[in-house]
């Protein structure tokens, strides 16, 4: 019987994925984030369990907001209109769900200034983190904007991106981030480097035991 | 040492719980959700694993949608405007996210027609699953309104709710959802129905480990 090529990463291996590299990389310390951007659905759980162990100085929870992107390629025969077909031309990406802030960011710039985490499980061929960047920015600019408008002769605070994933595979990306300090200065936070192998996650067993026993066999003959 | 009365659940033991309930509640035959709407945080966790048992009928993922919101009194210091109060009067609630479609649904009612699943981590005091009910029916009326208008003398599609979570406390609950049908025609579907427990979610643990296994003695001691 073949050897199974796949890497299975149980439910508490995630999590102490995420405690470890917050650790590691100084989350808490250097980038300080107040706010994170979860790309859903792969982005939801690792960013669920990021909060617990990103705390900010008032020891208040990190509000977290979910978006939606799907790759083109993933819809299969998705009915396009024209709205869409613009959207996929350069990215391949389209979105399902865009922020939306409530009431009680109505007369604030919710993006502005901000040290903001996105968060997804897995960094493949880069093109979705890369589109949510890059239509975040669109967001910022226009916030920026309009706090020019009502303040004109200031300089519109700063606005800061990091990357959160589980496991960035090693492999040519198809995309480069729209902003490279994100790389460059080292805001870039993989929990893993692995080669281009085949991840499950644990929210995709279908057989939770037998996934978690799978992992922890892996995870045994990696210490070997 | 007083015994500890809190409740520790274990990631497996969630996952298991969300496929043992699609199943027993036969979520996929009876309810077929076309749409999970996520309420953050706590419901991220509980609606990813749900994808993995959902299944549409063209074999295609059930879309997440995330909302935030946040009891009042859980917002300590927040700094309210004219707005804000005027959404927490009566509720208690606050929204800090809402939907919004991305560009592929521009021009549809995205609601309207529907069986929409609504997801949380916990029935507490129902304040919150109750309050995003009464905003969703909002909008959806506003669905209602447009699809009338375009299509005078038609009937509008039915949108339906049904509301998953991982746990209901039994207790007197705060507010009733504003939709009875939802407990009367059986869409109201809990995991575990608990007394009034400390629930500790895996999430939440500092120590996953530790936690895990105060889980797992727990469920021993429940088979005794």
């Amino acid at each position: 019987m073949a050897k199974d090529t796949k890497l299975y990463i149980s439910y508490n291996r995630v999590h102490q994925l995420v405690k470890e590299s917050v650790e590691r990389y100084r989350i808490n310390d250097d980038f300080k984030p107040d706010l994170m951007i979860a790309i859903g659905g792969g982005g939801f759980i690792p960013a669920r369990i990021l909060r617990t162990f990103l705390k900010r100085a008032n020891n208040k929870n990190i509000p977290i907001q979910a978006i939606g992107l799907s790759l083109y390629e993933d819809l299969g025969s998705y009915n396009l209109s024209t709205d869409d077909s613009q959207a996929i031309i350069g990215t391949q990406v389209i979105k399902t769900q865009w922020l939306h802030f409530g009431p009680s960011h109505a007369t604030t710039s919710p993006l502005l200034g901000k040290n903001i985490l996105i968060v997804d499980e897995v960094d493949d061929t880069r093109t979705t983190l890369a589109y949510a960047v890059q239509e975040l920015s669109k967001d910022i600019e226009e916030e920026k904007r309009k706090f020019l408008q009502k303040n004109p002769g200031c300089i519109a605070p700063e606005t800061k991106f990091a990357v959160f994933v589980l496991h960035n595979k090693k492999k040519e990306k198809r995309m480069e981030f729209p902003d490279p300090s994100i790389i460059e200065e080292g805001r870039y936070y993989a929990a893993r480097e692995t080669p281009d192998r085949w991840l499950v996650y644990p929210w995709e067993a279908n057989d939770i035991e037998e996934h978690t026993k799978k992992s922890l066999i892996q995870e045994q003959e990696e210490l070997q």
